[in-house]
């Protein structure tokens, strides 16, 4: 909702004092460490404030918590104007009465609290919109968590990562938002401007991605919606973004029931599931259905967007079952596995023996294929196919080691990271790594975890879910086509 | 192909000294660890040796490798005999002379060794088939890894976990084999006997079936097959099987180029995967059709096969996004998740506060809904609704430490675990678990991991990939259906 009195130019402008703010008030921030005085603790983790961000505790009750001072309300004098950002935290019953006095003292605020129209508190819920309606204070919420940013050290919970990149990601669900920043940070894969939006009865998402269309760092948009106010708004701008940015959408609410459900969550009309479909294909968004699957496109489009010039996949492992499986997998998805060209085949066989190996797609390595020599010389062979659109390919980590140990090589894990990370910049075609994991131990598990922070460097996306393969190859072919459609 | 001269009865008796042999000739030992000594290896690690299993190496050009004395050939006086096992691993050529040399000296062998039919060596195959035939001795494979069996410490790789249960596992893939039991054996769901058949040129799919039926330790069998050479015996073994114990079929080659590719894996004619299909559901087997699919459904069939009374769900969370996302997932895959009775919302109103909750189907019990004790009050209320078949819910074991702590209890984790070891144990319908990992660090797996250990003790499946749960509450409905229809 563009609702605001603001222009565009102002509201530009001021969403940096949102992401980058100078100085934070915490309203309702009390001895409870879970309540608004979280937000204290983060801030201090995450070095915001050793970095010289100022914050100030709002609460009439209290002098002192956690050995900062406390002013009774925002209007106090020592308190130096205006503000960057405030974060309400007060009861939802006081929320109104907090979000009138942020008028012409705070550019932003977060309205933490929940408790208005999605749990049916009418008339509670009529007094804030118009409390948010008559002030010049921009609103995020309410029922959000609030605003992240690992450049500015902006934080909302103590100890949570702080991997910078070029995700900005907004979601209409709390928990939704800190599990894709959770798995995802840890791994490298890194953002830039984070918004829990609840609500979003001020700030849209439209607004944001407004922000986000002209912002140098965002090069990858990640959303999940439950609900729009303008479908047609969001498509405007979101059609302007996706030649230049991808954006990757999850809603939320595809069934009958899970529309139902979103209502008791975010309180919004979610809409058919079918106009959202239209409308993402319209506009080049690509879409998840849920939250694996989403976490995974986010992440190749955050590492590597290139899109397939057709559907045909090259299959490449070491060990005749998971050939075969991905071959299933991916022709009942509607992915082609087709022959090699004869001068392909002649390579590989060049290269390997005829024992316990398969030249043709899907390609069956045998043993030999886990010589890291050997394997770069099929994967640049295969890359240079000119039948195929993408390459699939099998690592198990676990497996490196004995490998080094019988080739006699220091560590066939680290040759093999170094070839692909040679090989991988010289070609446009998309790549994905699958870990098909071999043996569950916690050890094991570490072993493929250091793998893919090594992949991650070398900008090849590990792939965990196998099925989750052939829909992102999908997403990646509709995408090339909406480009090419723009051009 | 039951193509021996024996009768049922004595290959019965046999299969016994197949899985619990008291002795074992590896043919073709040498100084290479990765061939046949491999086996040799794999059995003094597992303590097969030190348990009084007598292992006897052959090979003409040495008379001692790792301490053991080698034999010339099968026939030296030395060896006492009859052997119960051979393992034959020498090159594929010498392999047809060593299967007649077996006659009357072994009771069983496994023909490690491949590059017969599979890769195209038709003369070779053929003279195989024959000496094959020819033999009283009765083999599996060629082209398979061998036979394991935890109870009996036979093994085939040093260092495998040797978890007992009551899995028995026969796979055309040896990679498939070592995945499956690799995956479920370190998390203490284990297996009894083990086989990776191979081309399965003489002991075929429906004798190890005949065997495992009147086996009393084997109470759930898993399928991985590429091809069978009679359907209809296929059939009829397994129909007389499911009534009893559950059989879980992953079938490789269900498209068309994954039919081809098979072709070059086993070599065997993989058929189409609609006959398989219509076969599955005639004789009652559950039907998977990709690993990860696949293992979870062997999971829940090796814990606690409930079937569901229907296809209601409930959905129990903590946090409004998973409940819509789960809520999606499931009513599009053909689940309903329906209304509660009215007594199942009363009584979860009486627990919980009416903040940041819904309690109408799916359930979000908010922050308060990590407290164990109310947890286990709205898992009965749950559990006892009278619209519901099967329930599904989500803890992620992450939470349990900061929950252990802001409720002022010893271990959160702990206690909801001990509750629900109480309450599974008062209800026939299907529960699943999922973690929903919230932070992909190697530290959260562990935790996550030894939660899901926990909760295996419970007999409570924990299933990390959502979208696999629909998909087993869908298998188990119309495995209850088919046992309905036998009654």
């Amino acid at each position: 909702m563009t609702t605001s009195s603001k222009t565009f130019d102002q509201l530009h402008e001021d969403f940096t004092a949102l992401f980058y703010p100078k100085s934070i008030a915490i309203i309702g921030a009390s001895k409870n460490k879970l309540g608004g005085s979280k937000f204290l603790i983060a801030l201090q983790s995450s070095g915001y404030i050793e970095g010289g961000g100022n914050v100030y505790l709002i609460n009439p009750k209290f002098d002192e918590l956690f050995g900062f001072p406390v002013y009774p309300d925002l209007m106090d004098s020592r308190i130096p104007k205006p503000i960057d950002l405030a974060i309400i935290a007060v009861s939802a019953k006081f929320v109104p009465t907090v979000v009138k006095q942020c008028n012409e003292i705070c550019r932003f605020a977060v309205i933490y609290t929940s408790g208005f129209g999605e749990s049916g508190n009418k008339n509670l819920d009529t007094e804030l919109k118009n409390a948010i309606a008559s002030s010049n204070t921009r609103f995020i919420g309410p029922n959000g968590l609030g605003v992240l940013n690992p450049y500015s050290k902006l934080a909302i919970y103590p100890n949570w990562c702080q991997s910078k990149g070029n995700i900005s990601w907004v979601a209409q669900s709390g928990g939704t938002m800190a599990r894709l920043y959770l798995t995802l940070g840890p791994m490298n894969i890194g953002f830039h401007n984070v918004v829990s939006i609840g609500n979003a009865y001020d700030i849209s998402i439209t607004d944001l991605l407004t922000y986000f269309q002209h912002d140098s760092i965002t090069k990858t948009i990640a959303l999940y919606l439950e609900s729009i106010p303008d479908g047609r708004e969001f498509m405007q701008i979101a059609q302007s973004i996706t030649p230049l940015k991808p954006i990757i959408l999850w809603k939320g609410g595809q069934s009958n029931r899970g529309v139902q459900a979103t209502l008791s969550h975010t309180g919004g009309l979610a809409g058919s599931y079918n106009v959202w479909k239209a409308m993402c294909k319209q506009s080049g968004i690509m879409l998840a259905d849920h939250f694996e699957f989403f976490q995974d496109l986010v992440k190749v489009a955050a590492l590597r967007p290139n899109v397939p010039q057709n559907l045909n996949v090259a299959i490449l492992v070491a060990g005749g079952g998971i050939g075969v499986e991905f071959t299933d997998m991916f022709e009942k998805m509607g992915l082609v596995i087709p022959d090699f060209e004869p001068q392909t085949i002649e390579g590989l066989r060049q290269i390997f023996p005829a024992v316990n190996t398969s030249f043709n797609n899907p390609i069956d390595l045998g043993e030999y294929g886990y010589d890291p020599r050997l394997f770069a010389q099929a994967f640049k062979l295969v890359l240079a196919d000119r039948n195929i659109g993408s390459v699939v390919f099998v690592r198990e980590p676990e497996r490196f080691n004995i490998i080094s140990k019988m080739l006699d090589i220091d560590d066939a894990g680290q040759m093999t990271i170094d070839s692909l990370t040679k090989i991988i910049q010289t070609t446009d075609k998309p790549v994905f790594c699958n870990p098909s994991p071999n043996r569950n131990t916690v050890d094991a598990y570490e072993t493929r975890y250091n793998f893919q922070l090594q992949m991650i460097k070398a900008k090849i996306p590990v792939i965990e879910i196998p099925t989750n393969i052939p829909k992102i190859i999908l997403q990646l072919y509709n995408y090339g086509k909406f480009l090419e459609s723009r051009k």
